[in-house]
């Protein structure tokens, strides 16, 4: 029995892989493991049904067996758990791809994410431009930060780990705001994650959902 | 060899629990866990020797043995993987409470945190008193679907854990916010995470640290 992921059936971003179900697919890809997708409409994420799943009506949900989860953060960890190709089983190396897989979701996308809100929320509000530089500051901090830590590595903890899959999926989110052009060692390990063959073949799935939504 | 928290000398919310370390302490308090604590001030928190330990300049910090970690939800994690009395050991329980815990990192504390932006960083800005409404809206949503999720059961996955431990620490942020007063059963959830003697024994630890800062 394979799991079942819960996922935008139209997502928002047209298939650029910014939609959370694109870490758990990648995720999915990384450790080999098949698995069903179940599609759900911006009206069906309100109903109880899907509720019972993700409480706060988002995506991703996740169930295998008797399982059932929903955060991607917490779904991709407990997919590393079981793939040491993940997640490393050495205490110091997993405390410290554990220490990285936070900070991507507490410290690294929220004023990302709130670059958003400023996008497409605020755009009617006088104040958006001074808002737009207030938050690129934020997200600019954080950067200068994440790439004095990363220095010449490759990933950010010892080998690449689930703290990649989500740092890469959260920073990608900066796409086209003329951001990351400033942090070249970023936009390089961004790069290299693009290039596994796992990233792509989740990021294919994903788009393939999106070019069925409007073939239909 | 005790483990080592990293925590503000003289934290900004002058005692009243709200910075980080508060979490970690609550965690080794509920385990039993004695530590010792290392306290810096926020000119010391740029300093190279931190951010050696905190490559974002933040508290806290963990170290325990070759162990050396950054972020409290991973820190907190970290010490409940050990504890079955934090994260329970049954794989169902385990992924719900996984599931919770990250909820309360990714989904519920952002919003909260941004008020505190709106309240200490637009004070002189025109639109601060929208932004709270916007804000604000944003807080209730997440919220109300709490209090949903809770119902009438007294922890957020089954028996008291680490999840508690993070969610109660996001949500108290909004005291004097005029918020939670809408939420009885919310705040119900916040009054019974206080009686419990380890939270109170973490809370006094670190208002002892404040203290000492101002008798000092």
């Amino acid at each position: 029995m394979m799991p079942t992921l819960t996922a935008f059936k139209d997502s928002p971003d047209k298939g650029a892989g910014l939609a959370r179900d694109m870490r758990v697919r990648w995720a999915l890809e990384e450790v080999g493991q098949p698995y069903d997708v179940r599609l759900v409409t911006s009206q069906q994420m309100k109903n109880p049904a899907h509720l019972a799943r993700q409480p706060f009506g988002q995506i991703p949900a996740y169930e295998d067996g008797d399982v059932a989860m929903f955060e991607s953060g917490a779904i991709v960890l407990h997919i590393a758990e079981h793939h040491p190709v993940l997640l490393p089983r050495d205490s110091v190396q997993r405390a410290r791809a554990l220490s990285w897989l936070f900070a991507a979701l507490s410290t690294v996308e929220p004023p990302i994410l709130e670059r958003e809100t400023v996008r497409f929320f605020e755009t009617d509000k006088p104040w958006q431009a001074e808002r737009f530089d207030m938050v690129d500051a934020r997200i600019r901090a954080r950067l200068d930060q994440l790439a004095a830590a990363l220095g010449d590595a490759d990933w950010f903890a010892g080998a690449f780990s689930a703290a990649d899959i989500v740092m890469v999926h959260a920073i990608r989110r900066l796409d086209g705001a003329g951001i990351l052009e400033g942090y070249p060692r970023l936009g390089a390990y961004i790069a290299r994650a693009e290039t596994q063959p796992a990233y792509q073949r989740a990021f294919a799935a994903q788009y393939q959902v999106f070019q069925d939504a409007h073939l239909s």
